[in-house]
This record gives C-alpha cells, structure tokens and sequence, in this order.
C-alpha cells in the first residue's frame, strides 16, 4: 500500500494536497483499534502481512487521465502497468507473487473493447511473475477507466521498511527517471524515444532480483521506488528514525534522458519500481558483478546512513528538497 | 468474485450487455493456464481460496451513479456498504473476515470531504465484523467515486457453490426485495421508509449465521443473495448441474414492500445480502427455531433440488424468466 502521486497533476498541483493523500490513507488505516492478531505489518508497509508471516497483500490503482492517457499507451500496456505496479509492492517485500485480483471499472459505453484490450496485458503481466488470476470485479461506470490490483504473495523472510542502522549502505536496482523523462516529454507534446516509452510501459519485475538480494546478502529491508528515489529514501529514513545521505553523483540515470534533467529525474522521478535497499556496509560491493551477470540489471550504491533523521542530498544536485516533500517531479 | 448489476441502469439498459458482464470477466480470469497449486478455488465461487484451504479472498466494486447516488444516502452509508458487500462474498464461504484493504478513487476536488465521509462508515463495517483494515490506497480522478474492497477470511470448513443433490432443500436468510424497493421508490423521485431505506444501507452481515449453519447444520452450499434470489439460484444450478424449484409462494418479503409489486422485487431485488444455501432434506427445519431466536433473523425453505437444468417457478409469481437472465430488477 502506497500511495502514487500522479503523474498529470498539472500546473494546479499544490504541495499541501499533494503530500497529504498518503497520510490521509494512512490516518484512516491506523485510526483502528489494534491490529487482529493474525496480522503481522499493517498499513505502513509495502504489503501487508498475515498468517504466520506467510502471507503478503497489497493493493494498487491505476486511474485513467491520472497515471496514463489513452493517447500515450495501448491498452494491452495499461494492463500489463497496473498489474506490474502492484506486484512491485510484493518484490520489495522479497515475497513470491501467486494470486492476482483484478477490480475493472470501465466507461459505459466501450467496456468491452476496453476490457479487451487490457485483458492481454493484465494476463501478460500475471504470467511473467509466475501468479495466478483468482479473481476480479467488473462494472460499467460513468467516469474513467479505474484499475484496482490486488496481490499475494507467498513470504520467506520478512523483509520491511525498518531495521536500519548507522553505517548501512542505501542501493538501487536498474537506472532512474526513465518512466518520469517519458512522461514529460508526452506532456509537453512530444513522442519519447522508444527506450524512454519502455522504461514507462514495461514496468519492471525485480521479484527474483529481491530474492536474490535477500538470500544471498541478507537483505532484510527495501522499499520500491514508485515516488521517485528521495521521497522514497525518505520513507525508509523516517521508519528507522535515521538520516540518509544521498550521493547524487552516484545515481544510475537513465541513458536515454536529456542531461539538463536526467539527474532531476533520476532523484525524483518516480513511476520507475525499481529497488532501493539497505545493506550493512560492504556486504554488496563483492556480489554486483554475479548479480548483474545473473540478471542483466545494474546494482548502484548510492549512499549510506548516519545518526539524525531525514535525508542529506552531497555532489552535483542543485534541486531542492522539494523531491522529498511532494514535488510534482513531472514539471521540473 | 461476483459482478453486480448497476442498480441505476436506466431505461437504456440493454439485456444483453447486463447479463456479459460476469461472463466477459470470468472469461478473462480462465483464460489463463491451470492455477497456481497453492490456490484452491479461483474464479467462478464467492471467494478464490488458497494455502491449505484456510484463506479466502474477494474483491467488490463500489461506484457513484453505478451502485449508489449520493443524494440517497450519505457517505458514512456509503463506506458501511462497500466494505458490508465485499464480507458478504466471505460469509457465503462461512468464512471469518479479518483483514480489509480500501481502494478509493475520489473526485479531486472534494477528496479530502469525501474521505472522511467514508471513512467512518468504512471503519464502522470493519468493527462490526471484527476484521482490520491492513491495507489500501488512494488516488484522486476525474470520475465519479470509485471503492475497491477486497477482504480476507478464514475458513474452518470448505463452503462452496456446488454439490448440490436431487432432494436437497433451498433455504434464504432474513427477508427479500428491500434494499431493492427503496432503490425503485429513490428511482421514481419519492423518498423510502425509514424500513426500506435501512434494507439499502444496513448491509447486514450474515458472517456469524453462516458459521452457525455450517457447525449446526452441516451446510456446504450456500451464495450471497447480491443479484436477486432468481439470479443466484441460477448460479448454484449451473455450478451443479441440477434444476432448482422455487416456490414462490414461500419467499419471505420485506413487509415494507407495497403489495404489487413486493413479489417480484423479492424473487429479482438485488442488493440484500442474505444467504442463500442448500441442506439436505428434514435438517434445518428442528433447527429453524433456535436460529431465528438467537440471531433475530428468518430463516424461511424457498424451494427444493430436481434433476434437469435451470430454475422452475411455482406458485403466484407471474414474472418471466428475466430475473434468471439478468432483467433490471429496479425497472420493473
């Protein structure tokens, strides 16, 4: 459970609106009495987890005009997205994925050409993780297409957003800003080359990627990157009351962006679900030649945690705090 | 899993496009290869269950102007009834809810209005079945107000759709057609009684009857009455391949209902939540009387099983077969 910002708020965005959806979830999820006994994490979490610790659950949106335009992406691609964007929530819990629920609100008036054009993709993207379709809603509405994905995913070790101690090292998967470079090049009315188009449409599944990570370097705390690297750093700062510093030389960009905005992008550009990741210090650095040799995706260290709280931004980044508190990182 | 009709659907609705909706996305979730091994029950019961029989899951669509208006009822009604419609899919597996996640797609501009409003009716139903909130997430639209529940329960003894045999009985819980006659008196510009108006937004959960009938009465067969009585008889038919003999005579009609149409709103009225469930010849009627003491809710045999296919009416019911086929009950 995470909250996405969207990705066409739009000059009108404020930053108090903004910020403030996920503490709105958050508030009506934690103004409950205590936790049922067989829930391990509640909301706060990538998933939640129940049942022994076996058992994780998340749950994504993916709402037309807000995460995507019909005119930028196919159908098919819409599908394969909202499911993708949802079992990143599972892949930064190292949780194997094995149940998909699909919930589809669809205009009145083609909901079954729409539905069959997503169709193809969710069913893609149900494939490629290895779960399964076992269940849904459908319904006509009067509004735009919406898109809720629910999934679960079979755990083996806990692996949260907590447990961070001084000295640890914060990494990340893949490169960055690929997914936010497309999206605002679609904004301003142009086409985004095609590797651009493929980091936003082709979401990536770091699932193996993060049982690997925990398996063979112990990792036990990650979170995906879907608000863009700081804001998400920031998430996992607050939930171990520590201070992250941020080297921003050291950000994997993506190749295909601009110069003047790939580093912009690539702190807060979000959209991307790659993983960023703790780890004691020099735990990693021996493994990332097998780990990319093994999956064709590159390991980056890209800081390290001290005592205080917050996030501390060292090398070339000129941006402000901004990517941390709500920037709508689309209108840089 | 169940697609419920709009009840809004107006004098444009067409039949056919009503009765698909199920069909085109049960098509969607089996035209994927075998499930995974670790679920048991996927697509086509109330709820998909997986690992060891002993979970179950169901999502449920909420819409605007599709499921509710909201110049009926206010949004705490609306918040207690999404998540009551999504636990009903668990009670009809005599499963015992205990977690909830909420996905909401709320207009932007009153987001932050209409969140609170929700949620105090959300947190209402959540109590009431003593699960917890473990999850969700939020999105501003631009449509209408779209709510996604998906709930999880537990299950003690596996309660399905099928096995249905010549002989057995056809018994409801609670009364039938209320939740539908407001719907009709809201249609028609006039205002419900307080009665009627409560069978729309009281969505009761029938989560404890369900277990007392599968411990009392050794019930392995029951659906949750959200398509109307007719329609839902129709479902536990097919999954069985038997005939189902309604007498109609024998329904239990909300008494708030006017007489004319008061039988066919509770043959066809969607929306009730009550059970249907199928038990062996002579086991509930000893049972009828403690149920109804301890519960304060009928328990009333509304038919019996042949051999053949399909649903046959008897008694005063004068209505077609549409109620099967997917008539808009709410335009009678």
């Amino acid at each position: 459970m995470k909250s996405r910002d969207s990705v066409l708020r739009g000059n009108n965005s404020n930053r108090e609106s903004t910020g403030s959806e996920s503490d709105l979830i958050a508030r009506m999820l934690t103004g409950m009495e205590g936790l049922d006994a067989r829930i391990l994490l509640g909301a706060g979490d990538d998933a939640a987890v129940f049942k022994n610790k076996q058992t994780a659950v998340s749950t994504d949106l993916t709402i037309e005009d807000i995460h995507f335009r019909r005119d930028w992406i196919d159908l098919h691609e819409v599908g394969f997205r909202a499911v993708m964007s949802a079992i990143s929530d599972l892949a930064a819990m190292a949780a194997d994925p094995f149940g998909v629920l699909i919930s589809l609100a669809l205009p009145q008036k083609e909901s079954r050409e729409i539905l069959e054009g997503l169709t193809t993709g969710i069913q893609e993207a149900v494939r490629k993780v290895g779960a399964s379709l076992i269940g849904g809603d459908l319904s006509s509405s009067p509004g735009p297409i919406v898109i809720d994905v629910t999934v679960l995913g079979e755990i083996k070790d806990l692996v949260t957003r907590t447990g961070i101690s001084k000295g640890d090292e914060i990494w990340v998967t893949g490169v960055l800003g690929g997914a936010a470079g497309a999206v605002k090049i679609w904004l301003s009315g142009g086409n985004p080359s095609m590797d651009l188009r493929n980091a936003f449409t082709r979401t990536p599944s770091r699932v193996s990627e993060a049982r690997w990570l925990v398996e063979n370097a112990g990792i036990r705390t990650m979170i995906d990157i879907s608000d863009g690297l700081l804001r998400d750093v920031n998430h996992l700062a607050d939930a171990s009351d520590v201070r992250i510093v941020i080297e921003s030389n050291e950000i994997p960009i993506h190749p295909g962006l601009d110069s003047d905005i790939a580093l912009s992008l690539g702190m807060s550009g979000g959209e991307d679900y790659e993983l960023c990741l703790v780890c004691e210090k020099g735990i990693l650095n021996p493994l990332v030649n097998v780990f990319e040799e093994k999956f064709g995706v590159r390991l980056t260290r890209v800081g390290y945690v001290e005592e205080g709280s917050g996030i501390e931004i060292k090398g070339s980044y000129t941006g402000s705090s901004n990517g941390i508190l709500g920037f709508d990182h689309f209108l840089i």
